[in-house]
């Protein structure tokens, strides 16, 4: 039996729940290939509904949500109430982009004599992919999970979900996809649209599988190669969706430093801090300037960072790793300058651990800009920062192009600094999927112009897992030539106008709304 | 130094063309990755001009052109001026789309509070992926090699390209470079906009070397798995576009046979056989009922193909495929029902080879729908169609279950067989990128609605390498969250008004014109 495991105490418990067995992989694998060709003949009206549900499944189960995830991930009710709220809301803006309908894009080209000779007629739009694989991440048990935005953009774009749990929170995730069926129910989805696997056997076994037609995952790196290998063992190939690793460096400019650095330096705290440092796009590298004001920001962020509490990690893997990572890279050469407290009335770090659970001080590093290589760029998982002095802006552009890019890249600077912005703009692009000005690059606007994604480790560079883009890694298009209308779908049907439509190279809109 | 060879005679002559070392492999990724930051901040109408630019160039070289390519590929001047009339249209469809701007994706989501909170200015498009290497076909000498859609592509995103000439046209490819340059010197575009490299090393070099972000190849799936372990050994995997084999399924109902059968012999005789039958959407099996109607129109279909020329071929290698698949393929089970004349005046295979040309005879063989294995359905470059006759329409789904995708499925039928085109329609869409009514699949409209890719070996299933979405390969994301003005991309401007924009969610045009 599966176990969980309270990481505030590290006690385990035993669950009720097994690790799926090849067998039953088999068998969900199959009842999804059945759902995805029943969910193909159903209208996007029909996700719309069944996304809309969803918000309402897991606003009905609120409290039991938290609760359970608090247990699990001691994330805090706090944190983990927003998580759900994030959640809800996700859905619910992909059922509205589901009925505006501009994902499908649906383009028509009719018959006509061309410069090239007689031409047919061709229209094309988006079909949904198959079914998709799932891999639910540590961090958000809600909105990178089974309740999350690969959940919801599958279902946008038509596919069932088969979802492999993540071990950190089992209870967790055996409750969202109770969330999800009683959503499925309430819609007469098809059975099959939401299934789970547990264990990480069954989660190979799942992307193997002839059955499933793509896979999304965030995490480890050395997870996702594991996934990879499985995928090559494949006869056909299938894309693979990877969130990986981000260091997420910020640029802080004299100017910035001089104006606002102690602001900046509680901005930082609490962005490399939040969640206990355990997000994506934590701030793993701040470049701050060398002289008076730079030192007066480093000095502030060491007071905050003595002063704190120690931080309960996700489970052991995460709380091993973040003794491992600060000592290799005190190893490589950057100074700890800052730790927090270790526990509650106590100063030292064996204290700690003696209680069990996963806890760990916040921690300020320091290097040089000159100085910062590729090996004191690893992402650490937790409440760490590494702090790069920087003598000369070429620094900080030498150093972007050594270390690893990143989904984010964010530069603090004054307004008659604009000369800085323009040197360091193409680097940051270069760099990374997400440029943040004067802000803080934790905290994912979840709507149409969000970007989550960036250039290898990052992800692959080209498509997004936050916002309502990210639909389209679960879409494929399809082009119809010469079709009789019955043969087409609704969308490219003569005299459809629901939808935003290209038709003979016009972008036409449903309604003139387009003076906007 | 590299060779051309006539393929009427079989002949070969020694070039001025060398292949490319690992040196010079290194200084044209250097010089593609400068002219890919110099690219970055040109402007969308400087892509535009340069697009129109290499149309108006591949014009003004046209005869040369077209007798070049001639003489390496046999292909027939008829053929190639079309094919340099198609590959010229394409750069201008281009220009008109990238002047059109969608492709960019620009979408504006201001800052807010709401349901969550405060939220961030957030703004995002589509930004040019760096350098491109693109892989030209043997088959199209033109329109999918130097002066192919996937050169147009990556200049459309505003990506400098790096072709791999193809063996089997290297004067022609060598030509081609020209009228690219020249088109870049007229334009004033950056020094290594264009350039590329020759012999198979220097591809491998090429999609391993750390300056290419993307590889676009269309070719056989050997080819396309030796690039494939070149990039996995790089330490940033990149997407490689692969456009790979396809069989095109067609299906003539019992309906159709009767009411057309010989216009349908006629229509697939010349689709099986055009350009030599060397199309990647040439007809590779036919599906023909059994009975009366189905036997006169594979009688027919006999008929023009024994009284069919020879057909040269391009290479030796696809030369001796051909035989080597055909005899596969008679030992697999299918009987070889009607050969055309192997050499004018001459009825015997051995003679026509003593010529040295690299020619064949049209070649029909015969199987039935029950009996088709993958094995049966092995793509055969060259003019030769599989025909599998059937009993029952469930033979025909079975089958389609069994052979592998392809870019295209086929059906013609008659308007009082609806029932039928509802129950294929499910099978065709799984297994083909574009459906294809009464009529035939090669023959690919370059339009925006076009779609040419399918699920594997096809293509990846979700890109297509024919039509303005191919542009969409070459383009990452790019969010800008809380960006000063200055430090945005026009098309994310406050005020810039002449590309549509999706503003908080609401696709906007740049005038009213959506009345349509």
């Amino acid at each position: 039996m599966l176990t969980t495991t309270d990481p505030r105490t590290g006690v385990s418990a035993i669950t009720a729940l097994a690790s799926t067995s090849p067998t039953e992989v088999d068998a969900v694998a199959e009842r999804a290939v059945k759902a995805a060709a029943e969910l193909r003949r159903r209208s996007r009206e029909f996700r719309a509904a069944l996304l809309d549900a969803i918000a309402a499944s897991v606003e009905a189960a609120r409290d039991t949500l938290v609760a359970t995830a608090d247990a699990e991930t001691g994330l805090g009710a706090a944190r983990l109430d927003g998580e759900v709220s994030r959640s809800a809301f996700q859905f619910t803006l992909f059922a509205d982009a589901v009925r505006e309908g501009s994902l499908v894009e649906a383009m028509i080209d009719h018959a006509a004599e061309t410069s090239l000779g007689p031409a047919p007629d061709v229209r094309r739009m988006l079909v949904p992919i198959g079914p998709v694989a799932v891999f639910g991440s540590s961090n958000f048990p809600f909105a990178f999970s089974v309740l999350g935005g690969d959940t919801a953009s599958a279902i946008a774009a038509g596919c069932p979900v088969v979802i492999k749990a993540h071990g950190s929170h089992v209870l967790t995730s055996q409750l969202s996809l109770e969330v999800l069926q009683e959503a499925a129910r309430a819609t007469h989805a098809p059975d099959g649209t939401f299934d789970a696997v547990f264990g990480q056997e069954a989660g190979l076994a799942l992307v193997a599988h002839p059955a499933i037609r793509a896979a999304s995952f965030t995490g480890s790196l050395a997870a996702a190669e594991s996934l990879q290998r499985a995928i090559h063992t494949r006869p056909d190939p299938i894309p693979f969706f990877g969130e990986l690793s981000s260091i997420n460096p910020i640029v802080i400019t004299e100017g910035a430093a001089r104006a606002r650095g102690a602001d900046i330096a509680a901005g930082l705290f609490a962005s490399f801090t939040g969640s206990a440092g355990q997000l994506c796009t934590k701030p793993g590298i701040a470049f701050i300037p060398e002289g008076p004001s730079g030192e007066a920001m480093v000095e502030s962020l060491k007071g905050f960072t003595t002063a704190a509490r120690p931080q309960v990690l996700l489970n052991d893997r995460i709380h091993a790793s973040f003794g491992a990572i600060s000592e290799r890279l005190v190893k490589g050469g950057a100074a700890k300058v800052a730790t927090g407290l270790t526990a509650p009335g106590s100063a030292t770090a064996s204290d700690d651990s003696s209680s069990g659970g996963f806890t760990v001080p916040p921690t300020v590093l320091e290097t040089s800009a000159a100085l910062l290589t590729q090996e004191l760029a690893e992402e650490c998982f937790g409440p760490l920062i590494v702090v790069a002095r920087y003598s000369a802006l070429e620094e900080v552009r030498e150093a972007f192009r050594r270390i690893p890019k990143s989904l984010t890249a964010t530069l603090h600077m004054e307004d008659d600094e604009a000369a800085i912005t323009a040197e360091l703009s193409p680097v940051m692009e270069a760099s990374a999927g997400r440029i943040v000005f004067n802000g803080y690059p934790t905290g994912v606007r979840v709507t149409w112009a969000q970007h989550h994604g960036g250039p290898w480790p990052a992800t692959d560079s080209q498509h997004t897992s936050v916002g309502v883009t990210a639909v389209r890694r679960f879409l494929r298009p399809v082009a119809w030539q010469n079709a009789p209308q019955a043969a087409l779908p609704d969308e490219l049907r003569d005299g459809y106008e629901a939808i935003p439509r290209r038709i003979d190279g016009l972008l036409v809109l449903p309604d003139p709304r387009s003076e906007g």
